[in-house]
């Protein structure tokens, strides 16, 4: 029998609700600031024995139900040699951020087998040190927001350049993101083929737009890259702040949408449609607060979800820095137990 | 007959929809900009005859069908003693940010008729100035929204501080949304009496809050500020991100629910239900697309909204720094032509 994790993606029934968290290997983890001491973050991405210890080490420390690579949804916009660097303690900066339309028709064709060759083998790492405990998941930055930092050269509040860019160039808009699914279609299948058993796309930043905006400049495109990923591997379609835009995202494509703490679990998932799963969605604040609120958090979310085959516990988004490592063990605990005992 | 605005904040039919902007009064007009030249932020807010001034600016400039008070949402801070000052370029600090739920029961008791009394004094001028053209909106910052610039010191990426606040210390949660519903009260009651027309509550950033946590720890204290409210002046309740809370946020109050652009109108309409009115929700970036752009924007959230009795037309947040006057203008007349024309 496959682990609840894949089970859940499937609709099927599981013994328990499965949990993992974004962000689960990271930097509230002291393991895992010990490592990152002796690299830097680019660095730590690319060293795959390293990058493999850090995917690793929250799995039996939280007791979650699956493992998630350690990358960042960046690291395919550096063959696109836009001059891509994580400053220490800052965001992720490109020096050439792409600023008029010519600039699209100018970017490099990538090989991805060889400029990304180094994620497929942390793959290969995890897979041989996980040996079947828990499965592993593959991921890769949505095209909107890989385009949204391309364009803004970094994180942005407004994402006004990334608008005014799909607002007035639209031809080159288009051609940005096929080039985008192009790039990040190679890049899931090869994590795929390289043993990853589920896939997650984030477009973490697509809840910026208004659903008209979305479903003109980037629905077709998503639908493109979903018909792109190979079959049998389920994926979720993750984003946040994306409760005016779950129908569409929906009919993009994913076994999975991916949930923000802003709308309820059951709401979402009727909004969804209940022939897809859930993952999501309690609010990464909430493991600051004290246990027995972090206890009456799951309950609730349980009780939203109501045991029907096809959910995957998890944060809304990631894990914050400063995150107490007991308040998400206390989270993944009560997942387990609440989900197991029918209290809800 | 009572101007459009009015009429549409109370559902009766009108000729045309009517449409004002958040943020007209602001950094995108140059005579706003050369006001400003003479006083800092804060002085201009309290500076009753100049901040009379750049509140008609826009009037007649974009042919709007209301105007806004210019003031701060923060002001009703400052007589809080926590230390509020605005930064030249940057966004409000405020020095002595609450962090204890000791410090909430040590706030000082406001005098808000004497403290904000150069609101007042503002409100009376800027009627007198515009001798009935248009009619005038008062306006402040909801608890849920101060208090979190009370408890950051700031603005928030993650409004942590604020929700461990709420999740860790209730009870002093709810004594400083207490203080903050009195002090908001007096403070808009104040407004309406020394004229405002109608009344715009910003809870700008509730829409960070999961729905369970907006009910316990926020709509309840909203329901009391709306009972205090004087009858017979319209009242908008606005917020942003709020896709997944519409229904509790038209359950705590207002005749008119602010919607921004992350949701579709019509989808936001239905869900707060068509015995309110709604305002919005065009995004802010598409005032700097070409005009047929902007057009086509306007003509589609006409569409939308079906020209039922009770549509205020707006962005969905403020006007963005930078806008050009011309697309803001442009926006204002095709709101005006396509709901006259039946076009649409």
């Amino acid at each position: 029998m496959s682990s609840a994790f894949l089970r859940a993606c499937r609709r099927e029934a599981t013994p328990f609700t499965p949990v993992w968290l974004m962000r689960q290997a990271g930097r509230y983890l002291p393991e895992y600031r010990a490592v990152r001491e002796r690299f830097s973050f680019l660095e730590l991405c690319k060293n795959s024995e390293a990058a493999a210890e850090v995917t690793v080490q929250p799995i039996d420390r939280l007791g979650v139900d699956a493992a998630i690579l350690f990358a960042d949804i960046l690291l395919p916009l550096e063959p696109l040699q836009l001059g891509l660097s994580f400053a220490a303690g800052d965001g992720p900066t490109l020096e050439r951020p792409i600023r008029a339309p010519e600039q699209v028709a100018e970017l490099p064709k990538v090989d991805v087998a060889d400029a990304l060759s180094y994620v497929f083998e942390t793959v290969k790492r995890v897979r041989a040190a996980l040996d079947g405990r828990v499965p592993l998941i593959g991921f890769a930055g949505a095209p909107f927001t890989l385009a949204s930092y391309a364009i803004e050269g970094g994180g942005s509040r407004s994402y006004l350049g990334t608008k005014r860019f799909l607002l007035e160039h639209p031809d080159a808009w288009d051609d940005l993101m096929e080039k985008l699914v192009d790039v990040t279609a190679d890049y899931l299948r090869g994590q795929a083929e390289a043993g990853a058993q589920a896939l997650q796309i984030f477009d973490s930043w697509v809840g910026h737009l208004a659903p008209d905006d979305y479903r003109s400049a980037v629905l077709p495109h998503m639908r493109t890259l979903f018909s792109r990923l190979p079959t049998g591997v389920p994926v979720i379609h993750f984003g946040t702040g994306t409760s005016g835009l779950l129908e569409s995202m929906a009919d993009a494509g994913g076994d999975v949408i991916g949930l923000d703490w802003r709308i309820s679990l059951d709401e979402g998932w009727r909004r969804i449609g209940f022939d897809r799963g859930v993952q999501g969605n309690l609010d990464p604040a909430i493991l600051f607060a004290p246990f027995p609120v972090i206890r009456e958090k799951v309950r609730a979310l349980l009780a939203s979800a109501k045991r029907r085959p096809g959910h995957v516990a998890n944060l809304g988004h990631g894990i914050l820095p400063g995150t107490p490592v007991d308040g998400v063990r206390c989270l993944v605990d009560a997942v387990h137990e609440l989900s197991t005992s029918g209290s809800t």
